[in-house]
């Protein structure tokens, strides 16, 4: 798969099936991963994958109520806005993507693959998500979908006391991505344009191109 | 190009050339980086390509200053050890890093760009850090090469100030992206083995899968 089709087109896929992801395939994704950088190249990171009904028994219930917390705390004024007019341009948006995280709740233990990703040392995220992110581009070379989410913070230590992270080593647990094969299509997700959020030299700058549409492909 | 080749030879790459870089394709970078997701489609981000000689004159003392923070501080035993038994294969590894990232130091103003990245209410990284890795990875498809650097930051509100960013929206720079056409050759970059860093279900149970070396190509 050309680099451009993974980049434009790794949108959140939360609608999978609960097929089974081969091992080559999850070997092949996680070897892409650790090619991401590090500070310093310390890799002090660790990737865990979940599939086992019996750890996914407990996650879901667990996600289920930090999306809860979610929807009453951060984003309740978005989820007032979309109740009272679902038809707006950004409420439609929002809506949807909500609906899409509710069935990712209410499905959450029919994905067949978690990977969880932690960091050591790493205050800003920078040694962490591009690994994550990584493994989200190889999956989709794979035609896995995958959506990354952090909302399982939310409950402190419980994930990672589930999972046996060791507590005494400070390992932070950056991310949460459910993988599966897609009941839907692939396709490019729609952003704001590059030219509204890209300056040149000095903030609010024009950046000196111009890009009404996405270049790809 | 391949997605593989691209998740697997995008190492950072210090040593580069004062050739501009077409605006063209930084536009086809910054594009294809703002596909990266962000927590709930948020895109709270802002990017901002120096190429300003008068900024980079600025950026560069600042930089040297925080490299040199870097090595009488966290990484003080590191650069002790690398000067004790600059031999042993670990501090070999460690003297090239330093040696490659004090190049950079004392050739910072001839980068011919600079990406900075911003964030708003993400203290997780998670909704910046795969825009960033997103654009390197865009620039490895354009022969251009990057390295990211979090160290200015040990600045303070310096670097955000001289580039004009607003200090009333609380944004946060996440990254300094230094880039152009490299001297030297892509390879692959070196990792502890996949096996060593991802678990299965419980953290330190193995994955089930093999991989003695990259998998790729």
């Amino acid at each position: 798969m050309d680099i451009h089709e993974a980049l434009y087109t790794t949108r959140a896929m939360r609608r999978v099936k609960p097929d089974p992801i081969p091992d080559d395939v999850q070997a092949r994704i996680m070897d892409a991963a650790i090619r991401a950088p590090s500070g310093g190249n310390t890799q002090n990171w660790a990737f865990l994958l979940v599939d086992d009904p019996a750890i996914k028994a407990k996650l879901g219930p667990m996600y289920r109520e930090c999306i809860d917390m979610l929807w009453s705390s951060i984003y309740a004024d978005r989820v007032a806005a979309v109740e009272a007019d679902p038809e707006s341009p950004e409420n439609k948006q929002w809506g949807s993507i909500m609906k899409s995280v509710d069935w990712a709740a209410a499905n959450f233990e029919t994905y067949p693959l978690f990977l969880f990703g932690f960091a050591q040392a790493d205050s800003s995220g920078g040694s962490i998500f591009p690994a994550i992110w990584s493994a989200m581009l190889a999956a989709r070379a794979e035609g896995v979908g995958s959506s990354l989410t952090s909302v399982l913070m939310l409950k402190g230590d419980e994930v990672p006391n589930l999972l046996g992270v060791p507590a005494e080593e400070d390992w932070r647990m950056a991310a949460c991505v459910p993988m599966g094969y897609p009941t839907g299509k692939w396709g490019v997700a729609k952003r704001r344009p590059v030219t509204e959020v890209t300056y040149r030299n000095q903030w609010g700058q024009a950046p000196d191109f111009s890009a009404d549409s996405a270049l790809w492909p």
